[in-house]
């Protein structure tokens, strides 16, 4: 968890579920004054986004007008910017642009200011989170149907605002990596490089809550130390069997053979990679024989490199994993998970991965926007960018 | 099937479960004489390959002299010598050899000649296949326990000792390609490369067989649409879906767009890969989301190179396949498939691939028997090499 020091902080910390509905910018006509990130090209987002302002008309029959809470800046938003993302967004002139025009963001947590007159199971004051990818969640407020959002439970309470609006993508990608591949047990291991990720961080956590031992690949930087004691101890220590190592470490065959006989001589059944090209094919070393290795990122840019023989000799499998498309073709499984997901949030099982907060405030203008989108381009000291709203 | 010339081949033809016993070369003293190819040392077949003359003393206890009736040349036999093949034979001094050595080859068609006083289930005449790998085929005699040796069955009685000897690897490989990694239902569609290897031939019969519809790459070479038409029709025709394109083809855009039209629009389930490299990527092309590829060999030598956006956002599944493993692991589901095999091959409805024999006499030297291993390095005219043994 981020340590909070401004009263904004603190308000974001408790204001879901609390019912507590903040004062609104509304004309006399009861249009609602916003502000939306747009793109019209696709292109670098320094040079494509422009910040665009609008008006919300009252919600009508079953629209849910909503404020944006928080929204994350995640490497799948600014490849879809660019252009190089499989789900391209629509072009529109929905928000009352000349040129067609697409809002980027596909994961966020917002409040409701009011609903339409037939809206049932949404009431003002409620927090929800996307329920699909490709909203747009990069503004300030929207109109939404019911269909677009799933409400965050009241109770536990004390889910914030930031921990609903990074739950989407990273917990549960972690969460479908260790469920869906191999039905490992308590006391079985598995191994990852990207360890301090998002989706690192959860995998690990997750592993300790269910029993599960992990061996977690860093990339060697200065510090490097106090990053292995700090992913150590959020796998449960390495009493609970949770090894950390550098990416140079486990390049290292003495280092490799240490750590595979720490894993009963065997290896793992099941690897995360989100690096690619040696790193990836390091981890499969790692791996024991008929092991299943899951590509869900390649931070690298490299492409995986398999020699045959590993593969047929080693009867390893591999496999590619994106979330986004798991999410829209499993509703139901994804409620249940993001439940499970909150109640370990709740408890204070699962810990937020190291955010860093741009406050987008009424005034805030499109180059303080941009700024946080380039430094989260940049990987800006690993930690994630994220927007959080003030509606003074 | 191959043309059949000499009386040698047409007794071959019949051997097979027929209860005639061969002549035999043995001592006075009822030893047999023997001939084997050896190697003490990993390297280079015609380098480390040597012919050695040797006696079998006469069955005793639970033992069972054989003779070779046929030995194919499989590239992992080849790779065995080489020493770059996971599974090592162990050499011993076994056929009296002051060095330790191992006899190569690990699939053959042998008959019974003399049993112990104590086996049960086999007499003399009978035709049997190595059960497990790593056996040592290529030789003229051996010992063996029954527990070495898999009986074929006398009806039907047109399993030649060719197709015997040459079962467990090709046939069983394609048919295990097929079924264990999709559940294809008739209609549906798989696509493979090295089409016309022997896996590949046994894939395309099989599919026929089982009502699947097949896209079969091969290299682009002199005649090719010979072998094109060969290949259709082994599959059943185009009218059956039967699909075959060179790699140049599959190369070009648009011929793969209408061969994707071809497939519904969609693509496959399933692909097998024996090739590697550049060919294993443009495979996975004909793949739909969320098919699987298997690879079985590595004819290109050239490593698989997967960009991750391929198994990411297409959510492919790539898997190695060894038989040797899967056979040594399934024994009773191996004896069930090879009752089932042996039906596919009597009612003719699964021909062999092309081979070249070399006829193994009692006077062939240690030269000629080289040449038939170097064909088989050079992949000589796209020919399975095989050695039948003649027993005059």
């Amino acid at each position: 968890m981020i340590p909070l020091r401004t009263p904004l902080q603190r308000a974001l910390l408790c204001s879901a579920g609390t019912g507590i509905v903040p004062r609104r910018h509304i004309t006399v006509f009861g249009y609602t004054q916003a502000k939306a990130l747009i793109f019209s090209d696709h292109g670098q987002p320094k040079d494509v986004l422009k910040l665009h302002s609008h008006s919300i008309s009252p919600a009508y029959g079953d629209e849910i007008t909503v404020r944006f809470l928080a929204a994350p800046i995640n490497p799948a938003d600014i490849n879809q910017i660019e252009g190089v993302y499989p789900s391209k967004p629509a072009f529109t002139t929905a928000l009352g642009t000349l040129i067609p025009h697409a809002v980027p963001g596909n994961e966020g947590a917002v409040q409701v200011l009011s609903i339409g007159s037939s809206v049932t199971g949404f009431a003002p004051g409620d927090v929800a989170i996307m329920r699909h990818t490709a909203f747009g969640t990069w503004r300030t407020h929207a109109t939404a149907r019911s269909s677009d959002l799933l409400k965050i439970p009241k109770s536990p309470s004390i889910i914030t605002p930031l921990q609903a609006a990074t739950v989407s993508v990273n917990p549960c990608t972690a969460y479908r990596l260790l469920k869906d591949f191999v039905p490992l047990q308590p006391g079985e291991w598995f191994v990852q490089n990207a360890a301090n990720s998002g989706v690192g961080r959860a995998a690990l956590q997750f592993g300790r809550i269910w029993g599960l031992k992990s061996v977690n690949v860093v990339r060697h930087r200065e510090g490097v130390e106090e990053l292995k004691r700090e992913l150590r101890e959020l796998g449960g220590g390495g009493e609970a069997g949770t090894v950390v190592l550098t990416d140079q470490e486990l390049g290292d065959p003495e280092r490799r053979k240490e750590v595979v006989e720490r894993m009963d001589g065997k290896g793992a059944m099941l690897g995360l990679n989100s690096v690619g090209g040696k790193a990836g094919i390091d981890l499969c070393k790692l791996l024991d024989t008929g092991g299943h290795l899951v590509t869900y990122g390649a931070m690298s840019k490299k492409p995986l490199t398999l020699g045959a023989s590993l593969l047929i000799f080693k009867d390893l499998h591999f496999h590619g994993f994106w979330v986004s498309r798991w999410s829209d073709r499993h509703p139901a499984e994804r409620e249940a998970m993001l439940e499970e997901i909150f109640r370990y949030i709740a408890s204070g099982e699962l810990k937020d991965a190291p955010m860093e907060i741009t406050v987008w405030k009424r005034d805030t203008n499109g180059e303080e926007l941009r700024a946080a989108i380039e430094r989260s381009v940049q990987g800006f000291g690993g930690k994630k960018q994220i927007f959080v709203f003030e509606d003074e």
